[in-house]
């Protein structure tokens, strides 16, 4: 057998690195073997020294924007800060403007995604306004994305589901809106009063009610508390079909970013305490949660650093550092290596897309990484039209050098090396 | 390079079924390669189809009895039932008749292991009576053994201890006393209400107390409930170096157990409600609790038929049952494949032994498993000396061919290769 592309060298297979060669034919993974059983090819690429492979990574939550936001970010903007983190399939959020919540909204941004993407990728599709498109709905969104404002409505559909993947963010709105207008004039610094832990305790413990219907694949997503991952945990203890991430921000950071940076380390759910981001460190590191997710959210500068609290959007962009941030703390023995597969693996098999693992059978996407030298976060060089980040200054010892799409070279050395919708939308499958 | 053994077949790498060579010289792991690429060697195994290789099981939580009970059993019967498992390493509790508190008791103890095992063996001690003996007692036994009569005295000893592994059977003592009052006449089905699941998450909420002094490493063994269970997950999320095990009959078997079995099926803790024991199950799927043990605890037939409650002694044999039990829930969807580390890799971890997996550095202890057939397990088959188990009757879909300890065969189609004594002494790493 003769195949187009073999690329040798140490690989993550299996939670392990191991010297091996990864072969490639129309775009899929034809063969892992050690380097000296590799077929025979067309072209291939011989990783050096200090490089390592992994499987293209997942991101299940992203804001890649575009629409009437296209200032904020676009497909290719969004894709190539993608390509750049070494992410080779995205999920994409619906909240834009105009809201996805209907089957024509959602070919509208499947037409702009397909035409501009640099990556793969998968949409939600917000609550819909209309149920009885549920069937196509679901036969395009990977899944639904539940906001805070929609909870009534997830209640009020759920006899029209069918075991589909429902990622809600797990923010209890009638307490937040309490909390706010306790404070006549909320600083940046007052988020996190705002929008307490509680919020997030309570939606989560409403959102676990439901989840024993067994209509749906209930994902919590960026939680913040050890209160909420302890209780989804019981939850998956009691046999319920569920599953949740974190963000590495609400793992690594904690409220002190918000003194140093202001509005632009503004998100929702807010940064919390140095005890709760530990509690999501330790999270990760056990495995507690099934996916890491970047939360990519880009706002213009001027926008996060608008002077009324109420004013400045929420969300930063962190698509480009995520995989170098991942790494660094793997290195650094803080992190074990398996976490590789909370960014790949896990979130791919939520997502139903045959991606993130380097296995017979997975689409060929392959990232190359170099490991050890020291390089400083710095935003003003990122794809992503946000060029800021609460990360700033942060040291890593991992470069994405290389990203093959599909057995394509996609992206070397930070210049993508495919045009504008090469990135492909993901059926579920 | 020319090597002692090579095997070769599908093997059990990394959460996965690989075709592979496994080389052994000088009783270690030389190298794991594809059978291709497989050194000369001076003896080759080819397995058959139908075979998998897995390393040799470890179970950290055994009696083998011998001294006075040696009519029960004893390291000569007691090892035969592990290799017959396809368990080459076991730790053994220290409540034999003498008790195994003292330098001297240990030292005796080894010498009798060390003269009739035939598969490696750890020591436990229990609490020591003089305590100026911890250094010594620390180089021998691979950790402490803790039961319910024995908090207190954990307490006391505390500062004395340095990172040492402690196994703590978490029942509180007090509430089982003051349940066993109330019941003048007991029969074996009052045996829960007795030891109720309350005695267990008390004594569990007291050792995490003591697990934050950090001078600990605590290991929770046999854990029944899922309160337990997510107490222990929740300090795990805040820290704790704290690890934890459940057994297959905790996991598979319910009360209705003892209403079919009597006094056969009376372990402490006693076997619960379905809804406890699902509990079991789904940590052991998910990888909450760090380790499978079997509390193999065998009894003369005759003791476990006695009509007295208090005069039936807890506990069963379960050595040569529980890699077939776990192949065959793996092989029916139950478990994950990877469960096999909580009965190989983590409790290898725990004991610090380099054991429980197929990787070049390890003790080359080789499992050859023959899947597919079906066999009802009889249990008057059984090499040990306790003829009979609740699990009587189950059909499994594994049975172990072959077992390599350190690159000798030592088991093939259940009759040992090796003589008494060939079983050693694992120090701690």
């Amino acid at each position: 057998m003769r195949v187009d592309l073999v690329i040798e060298g140490k690989a993550y297979l299996d939670g392990r690195l191991i010297e091996a060669a990864v072969a490639i034919d129309d775009g899929v993974i034809a063969s892992i073997s050690s380097p000296a059983l590799a077929p025979s090819s067309d072209e291939r690429v011989v990783m050096r020294q200090g490089q390592i492979m992994l499987p293209g990574m997942v991101d299940m939550h992203v804001h890649l924007r575009d629409f009437s936001q296209a200032y904020k970010e676009d497909w290719y903007t969004g894709t190539l800060a993608a390509l750049r983190g070494g992410v080779t399939l995205v999920a994409d959020m619906p909240n834009n403007d105009p809201f996805i919540d209907s089957l024509e909204r959602l070919m509208e941004k499947l037409e702009i995604a397909a035409r501009k993407a640099l990556v793969d990728f998968a949409l939600y599709c917000g609550a819909p306004r209309d149920l009885r498109e549920m069937p196509e709905i679901r036969r395009i969104a990977c899944g639904l994305k539940i906001y805070p404002e929609d909870y009534g409505k997830l209640l009020s559909m759920i006899n029209h589901l069918e075991g589909d993947l429902v990622v809600v963010h797990p923010e209890d709105l009638e307490t937040i809106m309490r909390e706010r207008r306790l404070i006549a004039k909320p600083t940046i610094e007052d988020h996190g009063r705002i929008r307490p832990r509680i919020a997030e305790i309570r939606a989560v413990e409403n959102m676990l009610r439901i989840a024993g219907s067994g209509r749906i694949r209930l994902h919590l997503t960026h939680l913040t508390t050890s209160d909420s991952i302890m209780m989804i945990a019981s939850s998956k203890l009691r046999g319920a079909t569920i599953s949740c991430d974190a963000t590495l921000h609400h793992a690594l950071l904690s409220s002190d970013a918000m003194r140093r940076f202001g509005g632009i380390a503004k998100v929702n759910p807010p940064l919390r305490s140095r005890e709760d981001a530990d509690a999501v460190l330790n999270a990760i590191r056990l495995g507690l949660v099934d996916a890491i997710v970047s939360d990519h959210a880009p706002h213009l500068l001027e926008e996060k650093l608008r002077s009324s609290y109420d004013e400045v959007p929420p969300g930063f962009p962190g698509l480009e550092i995520y995989l170098p941030l991942i790494m660094t703390q793997i290195m650094d023995g803080v992190m074990p290596l398996k976490t590789l597969d909370l960014y790949s693996r896990r979130p791919a098999e939520i997502l139903g897309a045959r991606k993130g693992a380097l296995e017979p059978g997975m689409d060929g996407d392959v990232v190359i990484v170099e490991l050890g030298r020291e390089h400083v976060i710095d935003p003003s060089r990122f794809a992503s039209k946000a060029k800021y980040s609460p990360f700033e200054g942060w040291v890593v010892r991992a470069e994405v050098r290389m990203v093959f799409l599909r057995g394509v070279l996609a992206l070397e050395d930070g210049e993508p090396r495919i045009g504008m919708g090469f990135g492909r939308y993901v059926a579920r499958s």
